[in-house]
């Protein structure tokens, strides 16, 4: 089961290795994990995915709580939320399978940001379902690379 | 000077740890970082941005070769690549303001993904200049949260 923390931490230094070893040394394993800043240059924001249930998740944010860097730990299960990661994916291609690819692309709201003639880079935007989806479809056409961002979140009411 | 920084890791138990371990004990402060998984489901991808000259760039390529979990340190700058990172961003918004906001988020090809009487919530995907540009126009509307996910890359031919 994956479940995603969130966390708000001051932007300072060493603060990711602590937060890391925490993880390690409880031996809670890490699925995905964004930092990046937020509206305040001295605060950024960590989103963490575990692969756990709600026990090892209490566990983790008590945790997390302890440490000094940490200014707040939240977790959006049960609250209206949105969720977002992002996907760059190359995919083999051909003369032949082309347009079935654009028609893909379509259907999933994604962008073509650049091809070759036997290539395309895909960029897709949404939840983890959707990406996860998509990476399903695109698989016939064979995936050369892929890098994503992890999920990041935001409450919404 | 900003400097990405692609490393390709075994999906292992506490690699993150020994990673950013790694730059506090050097002395690097981390800006971005992205984790996610790969077309290989037992690699996965970082992206980390540094702040700090190419000296610094080639030294922390140096220590992270070092390590056993460490697959492919790799450095895009001098080569054709996407970069993207993802945004979420909660904006004050009232009557009269509103207009003007719908019309900055068509411009910039961003997305309203929550809106009340108070409030937008607006998703964008871009380079990093597109991001904070976006962001800069957006200050004028008061930001009332942000989260981004950190940049992710992939090379062109």
């Amino acid at each position: 089961m994956k479940n995603a923390i969130y966390v708000l931490v001051e932007n300072k230094f060493g603060v990711l290795a602590r937060i890391s070893t925490l993880f390690a040394a409880r031996g809670f394993n890490i699925d995905s994990l964004a930092v990046g800043e937020t509206e305040d240059p001295d605060i950024s924001r960590m989103t963490i995915v575990v692969d756990g249930d709600e026990k090892i998740v209490e566990q983790v944010e008590k945790q997390l709580n302890k440490l000094i860097d940490v200014i707040k730990v939240s977790n959006l299960s049960g609250t209206d939320h949105i969720q977002r990661d992002l996907a760059l994916i190359k995919v083999s291609v051909n003369k032949t399978n082309r347009a079935e690819l654009i028609k893909i692309v379509g259907i999933f709201k994604a962008k073509i940001v650049d091809m070759t003639n036997t290539s395309m880079v895909l960029e897709i935007a949404g939840d983890e379902k959707q990406i996860e989806s998509f990476i399903e479809v695109l698989k016939p056409f064979r995936i050369k690379e892929m890098s994503r961002t992890g999920v990041i979140a935001m409450a919404v009411k």
